[in-house]
């Protein structure tokens, strides 16, 4: 298969990147290094260092006919997309129709998006595919103007697509510089080079955590599936809701740290409750079996100390 | 007041712009004359041509206390959405998303958003601001995430915001050029200058026409409205249905001319039936009393003799 892949040095991106790669798919790649470089790219990756939101890198792939692109490249921070606006929605939205057309004018057979949960915003607790879209960040919007525009494409110019609502992914690859994603790189960076944790609103909030090498099998299992039968949106999370009081216990005891937490005020469009009914990801990819939070951040942890990426 | 009038130049733009002009408010305008020319500018806008969706306007407006934004600026046809999707998208989102910035940094106190009953595309028949949102155009993808843009703005950064989801508007200013947008206009201008009226889609198709003086007057009664509350959506329509077949036999009627009627296949993303509940407008604005689409037409009809605008 032919796959393209935007935003491939991205924390989903290379890892998925990287096990196609290994099964012998021909993997092609943009991406614009916005919270990544170079050295993420996968080696084997056919590269373009471009913007998804540049209709330009349509010219690199107009002679390999693409079978699926799996459509990573975004801002992925709720709070980052109040500070640029015109960015996050340059790059998620746009970045998105680009997809769309692309797409539509190459044929393409098949579109794997990552979505959000974000997208439920006001909706709390635990959330099914039917539960109303109320966003609250710029972010989410984004998102939801994604889902509309593929379903749509998906529809009118017959490519099947699966938008994926992701929930907290978390894992190896995971960006622990970037202390505006990812709530659980953030904490574990903390408790690894900080002094102390900063958690950004309340310790009651809960969140459903999936590790990352549950979210390339789930992908990959999308890309060699046959057919979609159209359009398709479901959750991706693993049903289990933990408490930020009970992740924060986790990592420190994972980690081996003790540091001090600190809470501080939310961050604006942050949601506050909310993990996934994930029946129709289990229908559709047949998953039962998760990896739990203390394997996922036990087998992080590991390999991060074995590559000796921290202080103490 | 100090009004900015965003595609001032536009159908419903120059009438809300002239009548609150003639009341003696402040009224500035941008415009990128896509759908338009200079002509279309009411004398008295301080006018500036530029795109919405270039923020460099900001400038124009910097030292000015905006107290309402009306946007109006739009690609507005959902048809021309799927041949121009970054065009569409660039204008109706970002634009959006760049009245909002501005509005957020210049302290503006409310904000008037047209907003289209194409937001409920898929949903059919007699909708009410509950009825799910199903966008069929990427034209109403771009509605539907401004509105949810303005909602996290309004209560995010405290301003009020009236989303209008106006149904078809028609009347006195309409560009009877513009083949792909303005149901009305597009069949009056084939009843008084073409050989045949060509009707893209089924006379089974329904829809509810609001005349512009209505609109006008409700935008006029929003402008001066003490406070909004917060955020309001709500259907702008007569509550009136009115079927394809009827609205050509009253065209022609009106005109007084007799031409064959053509029907070819529909437009891509085109909605099949549907009028507005619109109670809540009722509720809001207390308009009770609505120009029938037989008076709309004789007064436009009338007005278009007068200039001498057409040929037979």
């Amino acid at each position: 298969m032919k796959i393209l892949i935007t935003g491939v040095a991205g924390f989903v991106g290379k890892n998925i990147a990287q096990k196609l790669l290994d099964q012998g798919h021909e993997v092609y790649g943009i991406d614009n290094f916005f919270n990544s470089t170079k050295s993420d790219v996968p080696k084997g990756v056919v590269f373009f260092e471009i913007d998804v939101a540049n209709v330009e890198w349509f010219d690199f792939f107009k002679n390999i006919d693409i079978d699926i692109v799996i459509h990573l490249a975004a801002q992925s921070s709720g709070e980052v997309s109040f500070k640029i606006p015109n960015y996050d929605c340059n790059t998620n939205v746009i970045g998105t129709l680009n997809v769309c057309e692309f797409s539509k004018k190459n044929k393409v057979k098949k579109i794997l998006f990552a979505s959000s949960m974000s997208v439920y915003g006001e909706s709390q607790g635990l959330v099914s595919e039917e539960t109303p879209l109320i966003p609250l960040s710029l972010y989410a919007v984004g998102k939801k103007a994604s889902e509309d525009y593929l379903r749509i494409y998906s529809r009118q110019f017959d490519i099947d697509v699966a938008c994926l609502r992701f929930f907290n992914i978390y894992g190896i690859g995971q960006n622990l510089e970037n202390m505006s994603q990812g709530m659980i790189s953030i904490f574990l960076a903390q408790a690894l080079n900080e002094e102390k944790i900063i958690v950004k609103g309340s310790l009651k909030r809960y969140r459903d955590f999936i590790y990352i090498s549950d979210v390339v099998d789930i992908l990959e299992f999308l890309a060699k599936a046959s057919s979609l039968n159209g359009f398709v949106t479901f959750n991706v999370g693993t049903g289990e809701k933990t408490y930020l009081s009970d992740l924060i216990s986790t990592i420190q005891t994972v980690s081996q740290t003790k540091k001090d937490v600190i809470i501080q005020n939310g961050t604006l469009g942050d949601q506050n409750g909310i993990y996934a009914n994930n029946s129709k990801l289990i229908e559709i990819t047949n998953k039962r079996k998760f990896t739990t939070l203390n394997e996922g951040l036990q087998e992080w942890v590991t390999t991060l100390k074995r590559e000796n990426n921290f202080e103490n």
